[in-house]
């Protein structure tokens, strides 16, 4: 059961079936029944076994001679044809009683059918299309979907966010307000797809996410608001990330770090599928530093210790010539992980740690200087011994742990990769200075502090928000100082803070990579009903594809095609 | 109260507020509050009306001398300005109490207080908001936004649905599913959005509906779909029409249209607010023939009689010629309205009936052939007879009236406009013949009915579905044969309907309208956060936007600028 029991659905609503089939037990027997679905199996006109999304029950075809027509049509009727079949629920014979199955009791005794569409020669097996090219089972995502795994896993999904909408629009008085999703570009917004509008050289921009938006409800008085926001991000190729992504968006007035954090662990605590066992509360908190330094990364996974060490001190003492070289840099320390069980592992393991580390036989891992990449570096190791030892057959991540966890006190800035002398925000320039580094916001930005905060899953960001610079003066300043940005591009929101805007703050959660945790799906494709493939492309319906040029007229737009494609098109 | 009373909203969790400005009564009387809001009014430093989305309360602010700080703080901020309270409720002293204020038996003694952040001269005073043009108000939308009116209505869509949703998910069984908006085009899909994908030359497109998607959900047995599904139409400039828009997308499998019916009235009665009074179930239905006969139009209000007559034999005895000449016609007849009281109407509203109608005085309205073009003029008329009437003083259509009704049997097929001898689609083709009709698809296309059906409330459309063909060979022959169009980008769909598509059938309301007519609001921009103008502008952040060359190149397109402003460009 994926919902508390006090939920009760009536699948059979409006339709003329009475029962899905799932549904039967001992307790109906004698009763006559109407049941639609597909023929899973069937077996010399003997018996059939109809599944719906509900579950699977055994028909058995009768063999008397005034039937000869039913059994006739069952009996030619290919796998995976649609059927409508009326009958009366049986026990069965003593011994063949199926436990395992939930109807496993009873059988339906035919009466009536009709094929309500016949099934063309399925290009595999249903039940072998988990095994097949994933490219195959997207194009025929359709049959795909008829899978218990994607039934359950889309089912879930929707209940989750149902009940997430309960905790949310009824418990706690948020309002589910829509935001558009044709706006224009952020600066920055280099991921943002465009789309052409009908004034020559003007076009719209998906966001990325309702940020501006969610702010300005709060600037409107709106006091709490969420939404189940579609976002929109073109990264090319990247594997794992779709185009169009779900989130969990949130934003609340008169709020602190502390009240977003509980809000969150309360929706997460109500929505939590029961049979994933409870979770508790508060989560842990750990700040940056501490990620860094313990995990070697923001997003650690926490379910396994192998926490990162300082061994400086006793590595002083070894006389290594790069180890003392290291140690004499203003901030050089030397650190290590320690691989419980390590010698557990056998030699091919070993090999391949090595090789992964780039380690000679013998060698000790130690990496040394600059924290930042030191860490980070210890971090993926971290990880990558851990998929290993699992591999060689230890638990170290408990499958069915679900360890949650707060990042804060992130830097509000960092050095701009191409040019370090520049600084970019840490996560989005909204973002409000921690109130204790305030001043250092006008002497020493680089160590400011900020108000963002990460939620992490076993090792994967979740969710991430802040609360929100709410004085037009500082945003300004922010924008304009610190990040040398042109402003006027969000003139409507510096304005708008000026006109008595709130304190507010709020979060967003990934949806799709949280339920596909929750799930335990190997990708977040698992969790969506029609993904693209990780080049963006749509394999069923082949999204996106050519346009005439006379389509592109009225958007004044032209293609601009690749020397090498125009040339071909010339000859 | 907008919600059933079993609903209890906490609007004070995860804050520092103990109550909102809308809830204090005298059984609170000497407790200690903390309040956050607007100042909505101030005066003289004695008192002020603090402001949030739930309502207002009085605040007295301490004129001793050892709270000096306190008075000179609140005195001084500007009107809306955001302020935290903490004080004493109080009863108001005998004679002061305000009746027609929920909070008007108490009043707050402050305490302390905090002005948390100041606002600047407004450009026009809130109350004055409504008074103002559009295009300000959708500038300045985030101040619009704290008027009670915009407050009320977006929380009431907000409620509405997520009763729908409750009605849906939770007792009928139907599964949350998010669908693509970035696909390819429709076949015919002149109005969807191009967005430019990083393959030159290949494009997404924003689909006005999820309606192959929804259909390929049932394919892949998810049975009973559901979505409040963001759609896009790119109609150019067309009043109280929006670019994108909600609608509620439902479909389910081994269902009949008036199993559709049931479920739809059972939902609006399940989420209709309390305070617009009850509306009575099974919604009457018409038939599109009698809807064109009686009311001259296929989105009847029947809040109102004036239905169209036909008086052919009457008018055989006039003599007059043009009558004759158009009762000679193999479909000729005569047909009239009348318009009740319609002497009521004043010199002036009698001539702008004539005018509007192009009428000679002393003529009288008859109009005659082609039944169609006729009923729709005769249609026209009844509407802005109403609408005069009105005008005039007399109440025809009582504005807490809520007429549902059922429009069906409509046409599968219409002739095209730019050459009738070819046909389309009189809604989309994926639309069932009526089971009555189906020999005639191969003789006469153009007599078969369809089931399609619309949901009419108060003269407009706020729904529109159909069963679905899901039979290939039969959607082939529609496409192919009757439609004459390549069914090559549809072959997915095609496919689909091949692997066991079950019999299925859907429905999409438009929630826009449908919130815009419950609330009773002018526009559909009344009940969105952020609308754009009618020209598909966003008036508050300036979208669509001009963008760099630069940053189209990665999508391969440049902008084909019109002649004049290219040339404005060399020159």
């Amino acid at each position: 059961p994926l919902l508390p029991s006090h939920v009760k659905h009536n699948f059979s609503s409006f339709v003329a079936r009475t029962n899905t089939c799932g549904e039967l037990r001992s307790a109906h027997v004698g009763q006559k029944v109407t049941l639609y679905g597909w023929i899973q199996y069937q077996r010399q006109g003997l018996f059939l076994v109809l599944r719906d999304f509900q579950g699977l029950t055994q028909i058995i075809i009768p063999q008397d001679e005034a039937c000869s027509h039913v059994k006739k049509l069952l009996s030619n009727a290919p796998v995976e044809s649609v059927v409508r079949v009326t009958g009366i629920v049986s026990l069965r014979p003593p011994g063949q009683e199926n436990p395992k199955m939930p109807t496993g009791d009873i059988e339906v005794k035919v009466e009536t059918a009709e094929i309500l569409n016949s099934c063309r020669k399925l290009p595999f097996e249903i039940k072998d299309f988990i095994k097949k090219s994933e490219a195959l089972r997207m194009q025929y995502r359709y049959l795909d979907l008829r899978s218990s795994q994607l039934q359950y896993n889309l089912r879930l999904r929707s209940q989750i966010v149902m009940r997430m909408r309960e905790y949310l629009c009824n418990l706690h008085g948020f309002v589910d307000v829509e935001t558009p999703t044709l706006f224009k570009r952020t600066p920055g917004g280099a991921k943002e797809f465009l789309v052409p509008s009908r004034e020559a050289g003007k076009f719209y921009s998906l966001p990325q996410s309702p940020q501006q938006f969610k702010q300005l409800l709060m600037v409107g008085g709106l006091d709490r608001y969420f939404q189940v926001a579609r976002c929109y991000r073109d990264e090319g190729s990247r594997p794992d990330r779709q185009p169009e992504f779900t989130q969990i968006d949130i934003e609340m007035s008169f709020v602190d770090q502390g009240g977003i954090q509980r809000l969150i662990e309360g929706l997460l605590q109500y929505s939590w599928p029961e049979e994933r066992g409870p979770i508790t509360t508060p989560f842990p908190s750990v700040t940056y530093e501490e990620a860094l330094a313990d995990y070697g990364t923001d997003k650690p996974d926490t379910r396994f210790d192998m926490k990162i060490v300082d061994i400086s001190d006793f590595s002083r003492s070894l006389g290594i010539r790069f180890v003392q070289n290291a140690l004499s840099y203003p901030h050089g320390t030397v650190k290590a992980i320690c691989i419980p069980q390590g010698m557990f592992l056998g030699q091919e393991q070993q090999s391949e740690l090595v090789q992964a580390l780039k380690m000679q036989v013998d060698d000790v891992v130690l990496l040394a200087a600059g924290e930042h990449k030191q860490c980070s570096a210890l971090g993926s190791l971290r990880v990558e011994s851990a998929d290993l030892l699992e591999a060689a057959g230890l638990v170290l991540r408990d499958p069915t742990a679900f360890h949650f966890l707060w990042v804060v006190d992130f830097p509000l800035f960092l050095p701009k990769e191409e040019n370090p002398t520049e600084l970019e925000s840490a996560h989005h320039p909204f973002t409000a200075p921690h109130p204790s580094d305030m001043t250092l916001l006008y002497s020493d930005p680089t160590k400011v502090r900020s108000q963002h905060y990460d939620l992490v899953l076993n090792g994967n960001e979740v969710g991430g928000g802040s609360i929100r610079i709410h004085n037009a003066e500082l945003q300004r300043f922010v924008l304009e100082k610190v990040l040398k940005e042109d402003s006027e591009v969000l003139s409507h929101l510096l304005d708008a803070l000026e006109f008595g805007a709130p304190p507010h703050g709020g979060i967003a959660l990934g949806l799709d990579r949280l339920i596909s945790l929750i799930i335990g799906a190997p990708s977040i494709r698992d969790v969506i009903a029609f993904p693209k493939s990780f080049r963006g492309r749509d394999l069923m319906g082949s999204a996106p594809d050519y346009v005439t040029p006379e389509e592109l007229e009225s958007y004044h737009i032209q293609v601009s095609w690749p020397v090498a494609e125009a040339e071909a098109k010339k000859n």
